[in-house]
């Protein structure tokens, strides 16, 4: 591993705006601080810089085991969808329609029939699909694969609503409704054990109503995240799909029976904006904070060395802590560049490295070296003799610290509310809030309307209650999450 | 790992084309019998199915790891480029706006610029790093990224020439020219060593002459492999762009003593094509054959058990066995599938798995099993005591073999020629041809117009010898090779 260059000077010296006083600037500050990514030359276009590629290189790494484990294949489908093919399914090509970009012209020519670049799959998948399923014996098909999309977003945001992003689309067919929908919410656990045991991120597990759930779905399975400012960001989604793109794409099997049926579907995807949704769950005024989990570079060895002659002994030191690191399969690195030690600190303080380890001349001395915690900021004095240890343990620590940190904050600002004033303040006040509904949809839109909150899921997890819509006043069985989003 | 569908029935049933008769039958027939890929409903675009697609995510593996040794990190560009970005190089655009792909609408509306979907990314990659580079200090600057490109193919071949590909592209810039260089020719040699060593592809090395160099480098160093039908594949490149980019892109950087210098840059890539160069290396009339090291499942263990009482013991073993192999690190699965043996043997073969293990009541008897070579058929059998190391050692053996034999074939298709019949006689008959060439790019183009044959490169190795042009007659200090290519 190189040391990463630093090349947006502009920003390195730039001041990261407070939270406080205001939110938006600082979410782009940390990550041009951290140099995770920028604009590229096409409006809402990024181009994802080094230190930020490796947090979903990672999430790659991570995610792509478990699908495996699970049965599931990879494979790669065309960029390039006939346009014939995107409206076949009416709710899905209404649902996408609007965002995509059309290619008119290729080798010179104008193209007969325009192809759109995918938003995402269902379509193409499925029209091959159908080719590929014949019989029982042909299921379950569970194919997944790591790509780029486009959708032509009006309000670009780094991470969270770019043009292009990256994502991985999983897409499956059984023999059953109960199959497919077992699948769906499978695929939801592993997002969830991904957020919560990686990514140091709280979820909270549900389906979406009728007006959120995903264009040409039977029902979506999402998980929702609170944000520093209070506002949700969907985490991940996996759809039941039921038997409607199967119908529409004519994906038929012989069953044991030899009777001809339509498959159940599952769709299923995560993509770089959960890397929007880690800067905004962790970090600080000072910038980044990685969960050593995601994170590489786990551990940051600086050296002091003042003066010439101790230099080499330093850098010596600072090797060997870096290969009895590595050996226990933690990633650090070693910065022994000719800069003031401040300097180092404060770059690696921005980038949201876990643990940085102050070695100089004093500290060989004593056998030891100060280890600083990028969660808290706490310096530890670490005896040299068992710092693997030490280590290892102080980083489990600064996981499950995040990850703790970030419930207290999340069920801090969830509120239970019984009354539209109440509803209203708490919404203003930047919550989550569980709230009954009738279940109309044109009194979610209404609710919408006047406070900007959307239903985010209908938890799982929420008892049975009953209780009173908080609009309508109509009768309700249960509760759901209502709030602002991103 | 699950057992993959075998979707295509079709295909599966269909006879491979012997290579004698048709080959490039045989090549696509090759390709449906293994289940690697398909054509989409867009013309030229490919569907990569999960037995091809494990091969390029162990290219990816292995690729990775290595440029990661060497300093390089990953990043991530946009896939749109606006025209005028690359229209900023002539000959760059000249050699590749016949080829691209163009988005004019998005978001439902006319775009006022359209953008290109890239063909590759030295524009857009090249206008970014102008703004991070600033100072000796950011160099050298090694990126690579892993993607999507498309190039408009009027005569799309699966993985040899599609619409859209896979590959990796890597872009760096430097201080010094020599230094540049030298990076050039570094990638050169682990893309050989990828070639031969895991692939078992044996290559040329050598520089392109300026006709067949990259628009707008300054020269292109390439590797080049030679087909079961003698004509060349061009595996990977490695361009030295010298400043014409840095000069057209302003990518300059203060020197230690404050002087504006341009960059100097190299960039290089490997694409999904090499699998195509892989089928046609190593494949037969029975399938496809994979080398060891670029196979996933390295051993398929297929179980014998004609009655239900001893299946469970037929099965058991055989997971104890997979249990031990895969302890070792080697990538085996176990195909207990109720079907005739015999179908299960077609359907390894077909997919060129190095090993098959068969595994039946008899042998286990015996304390021993039965494991078949995929390259050359031959039957072993093996006592279980020691089967993983006698297995490991049989990897190592088809790994030498395979590449071993495609040398040879290499070897006795090169024809070294001094006279122009001699000349036309050897591309006629399919072979790689070493030749003198006056140098002048009008008898290049004579010598293609003529026999179809193109200079593959200038190698490396050739040593200095005085000559006269096969065609022109002039004086020549070396010889080129000259074949027919894909």
């Amino acid at each position: 591993m190189m040391l990463p260059k630093n090349p947006n000077e502009k920003f390195a010296e730039k001041k990261i705006t407070a939270r406080k006083d205001d939110y938006s600037q600082w979410y782009l500050d940390v990550i041009a601080a951290a140099d995770l990514a920028e604009y590229g030359p096409v409006r809402g276009c990024m181009v994802i810089k080094p230190h930020g590629y490796a947090l979903w290189e990672k999430t790659q790494k991570i995610l792509d085991e478990k699908f495996k484990e699970l049965g599931v294949q990879n494979a790669y489908f065309p960029l390039f969808i006939p346009e014939k093919l995107l409206k076949k399914e009416e709710d899905h090509v209404e649902g996408f329609a609007p965002e995509t970009a059309i290619v008119t012209y290729a080798g010179g020519k104008k193209l007969e029939e325009p192809l759109v670049i995918r938003p995402t799959s269902e379509t193409i998948m499925y029209d091959v699909f159908s080719n590929w399923i014949k019989s029982y014996r042909d299921l379950p098909l569970l194919i997944n694969q790591w790509a780029n999309v486009v959708r032509w977003e009006m309000r670009p945001r780094l991470f969270l609503r770019t043009v292009e992003f990256l994502w991985q689309e999983g897409h499956t067919v059984h023999e059953t409704e109960a199959e497919a929908d077992r699948y769906a919410r499978q695929m939801l656990e592993i997002y969830k054990d991904f957020a919560e045991n990686i990514m140091a991120i709280p979820v909270i597990l549900g389906v979406k109503s009728e007006s959120e759930k995903f264009a040409g779905a039977q029902c979506t399975y999402s998980l929702e995240a609170m944000m520093q400012d209070g506002k949700a960001l969907q985490f991940a989604t996996s759809h039941n799909l039921g038997q409607n793109f199967a119908k529409v794409f004519d994906i038929k099997y012989l069953d044991k029976n030899g009777a001809t049926q339509y498959g159940w579907q599952t769709s299923w995807g995560l993509s770089t904006r959960t890397i929007g949704g880690l800067i905004m769950t962790h970090s600080d005024d000072k910038g980044l904070v990685i969960p050593p989990r995601i994170a590489s570079i786990q551990v940051i060895i600086t050296t002091i060395a003042p003066s010439p002659e101790n230099k080499e002994t330093v850098i010596g030191k600072a090797k060997e802590i870096d290969k009895i690191l590595k050996n226990q399969g933690i990633g650090s690195l070693v910065d022994s560049r000719d800069i003031r030690p401040g300097e180092k600190y404060f770059e690696w303080e921005k980038k949201g490295i876990p643990i940085r380890v102050e070695l100089g001349p004093k500290d060989i001395a004593n056998d030891s070296a100060v280890l600083v915690r990028r969660d808290t900021g706490e310096k530890i004095i670490a005896p040299l003799i068992d710092i693997a240890k030490t280590i290892a343990d102080l980083l489990a620590k600064i996981q499950i610290n995040l990850f703790d940190r970030a419930l207290e904050y999340q069920k801090s600002r969830t509120k239970t509310v019984d009354t539209w004033d109440d509803f209203v303040k708490a919404i203003e006040g930047a919550n989550f809030v569980l709230a009954h509904w009738s279940g109309e949809k044109d009194v979610e839109a209404q609710i919408k309307k006047e406070t900007g909150a959307t239903i985010r899921c209908i938890p799982f997890n929420q008892p049975a209650e009953n209780g009173q819509c908080v609009k309508s006043g109509k009768p309700s069985t249960k509760r759901v999450l209502f709030a602002k989003s991103y």
